[in-house]
């Protein structure tokens, strides 16, 4: 009955996780603005910053997109120009947003299957004095490669630009020092690496410029400043806030760090990545990235050559067998994606190669 | 240890309705879509209407106000001009939102305590013919009472313009057929009278209207056509859903069914306030709205007199016999707050009133 989620989320939580949600609680209450506040304090420490050190953390209702949204929205002021460094469809939804905004925009592409250079970088800030914000994701969903955010950070930082992180699929799954990588803003969500159920969006911020973004969001839900001023005043959400997925991620919290902490979980999260690349060889299935980009958060396979491959009836049967996959996301090649994230453990990933073995091997 | 919430949501809601949430599924499963599928449709049927009817459900991520916001800031082009009807706080929100939003505005106040009127409604419509939409709260969560939204409806109608009603508070716990409201958009929330967890908003939106939409709303998470473009395209969300409060609702939509749809759950809302306004009658503690104008959601009661008393302490001592009451939200008089909707039953509300009486007794 249990499924399994090989994707990159909302992914497979632990049980205890999932019971938190059994009590319900108020938005106003005392306990519910303690966990609100251990929380907030909690995602600033996996990032290695602290209020001490001028960082700060606002919670934003809605998906992780809800959050990017907010930042960019509140952070990009109309006489500003964000450079965009785009290599899958993540980077492309930072642009669309932007484009919404009417925020004066460059956008710098690389193939899906290449990573951000800080060459192509740093010509690019040096060609565009105009350029106030850089925004870059660290590990692209599309298929599942790490961008080299630090090196990124370092040159923004030698141009003195403001640097928006889309750290989504991998903050709390892959060690992260928010003052190393230079981010000035860093997005993530509830249910990626921290192992929490959907709901919410978090980033971390460097205060000085969160000032900033005072009166300057373009709505009134996504106002970054807002939200954070709110938080800051009473410890409660200007609206209501998603109150059992925000009970439910303290204990996840709890969890990551009894797990060991986020090199703990990225080493299992890494040991599930072997196992999948083992198996995958094994059957003959292509990885689309060259190894040495891909993360160990999602991959993406190239569709088996087989000429009775369907991948609708190839999803539907993992299904049948409570293992969920994730499609494809390529803008030029067939694909489809596999997760190894959330409560997921190397067995699980074996019966998964299996799994996936017998079926191409009844299509034979 | 179980709380009772006597709020105005998050409120309590039945077991059975969260233990749902104790199974992962995923965003893009079978069993996911089916669900967000069948939720759309009931929602449309609660509200008497249909898709044959002309009429779509939509589902945006967030609170309440994040689909408020995404109708106001979706329907309402450049070129219009919206008419909101204010007696109380969510009246004044959906205001602060045009102003971000830019949009032509034109605000008629009205007193906290006195009903949103036809006779003014119609005295500033025939004044400004520029007027193209108009907004009103039918249930103000500010106090409790109830505005005329069929009667505002029709003059609204007569005038021919596009009605908006935030029904927060009010859908699934007062019958509302949004035909005879005449309204184009209704919205509400998930952790309202349905008697849902947070995690999402919903409106009801004629079609007609819907379709205008297209390419006008001002963010991209909050886009009402494009989500309800994405919804119909695959039955997929655009951005991550909260997964486990949708199955959550589908339960807690199945639990209305069964407890006699919004009739049943009405009256028993009624008996509840009826409980509530006895019991506090007897312990000398005054409404702050007339009777004649107060629904059965949420109550305002002005502070008791007493020298002793300090809401904070009250709250306090309330809490810790497991009963969550609300803090007031008047702009004129120091008040509390008591919601009679939720997972709430008579003999629950008379055991909150007993727990009123012995805390003000020993003020004494």
């Amino acid at each position: 009955m249990k499924k399994l989620l090989f994707t990159p989320g909302p992914l497979s939580t632990s049980q205890s996780t999932k019971e938190v949600m059994l009590q319900d609680v108020g938005s106003r209450d005392f306990e519910f603005i303690e966990a609100v506040k251990e929380i907030r304090t909690t995602l600033l420490k996996i990032g290695h910053v602290s209020k001490e050190a001028g960082y700060e953390c606002v919670i934003i209702q809605g998906s992780g997109t809800f959050g990017i949204e907010s930042v960019i929205s509140s952070a990009i002021s109309r006489n500003d120009t964000l450079l965009v460094l785009v290599n899958g469809a993540y980077g492309e939804r930072i642009v669309k947003m932007a484009r919404i905004h009417q925020i004066n925009l460059i956008v710098e592409r690389f193939e899906e299957d290449e990573l951000v250079t800080v060459a192509r970088t740093e010509e690019v800030l040096s060609n565009h004095p105009e350029i106030t914000h850089v925004a870059v994701i660290h590990s692209e969903t599309t298929t599942g490669l790490i961008n080299p955010i630090e090196a990124i950070g370092g040159v923004v930082k030698a141009h003195q630009k403001t640097f928006i992180i889309d750290a989504m699929s991998s903050f709390g799954g892959i060690e992260t020092d928010v003052a190393a990588t230079a981010a000035d803003y860093l997005i993530s969500s509830s249910n990626k690496c921290i192992e929490g159920v959907p709901g919410f969006a978090f980033a971390l911020c460097k205060r000085t410029e969160l000032e900033k973004c005072n009166g300057q969001a373009r709505s009134l839900t996504l106002d970054l400043y807002d939200q954070w001023r709110g938080l800051e005043l009473n410890g409660q959400f200007r609206f209501t806030p998603p109150t059992l997925s925000l009970m439910a991620f303290r204990q996840a919290l709890h969890e990551l760090e009894e797990e060991g902490g986020v090199p703990a979980r990225e080493a299992r999260y890494r040991q599930n990545k072997a196992v999948l690349d083992k198996g995958m060889a094994d059957l003959g299935i292509k990885s689309y990235l060259k190894p040495e980009i891909q993360g160990p958060i999602i991959s993406s396979f190239l569709y088996p050559t087989h000429p009775n491959f369907n991948f609708e009836q190839f999803y539907q049967q993992l299904n049948e067998r409570n293992l969920v996959i994730y499609p494809g996301k390529l803008s030029k090649a067939d694909a489809f994606r596999i997760g190894t994230i959330g409560q997921i453990f190397p067995e699980d990933v074996q019966t998964l190669v299996d799994a996936i073995g017998s079926i191409l091997q009844a299509l034979e």
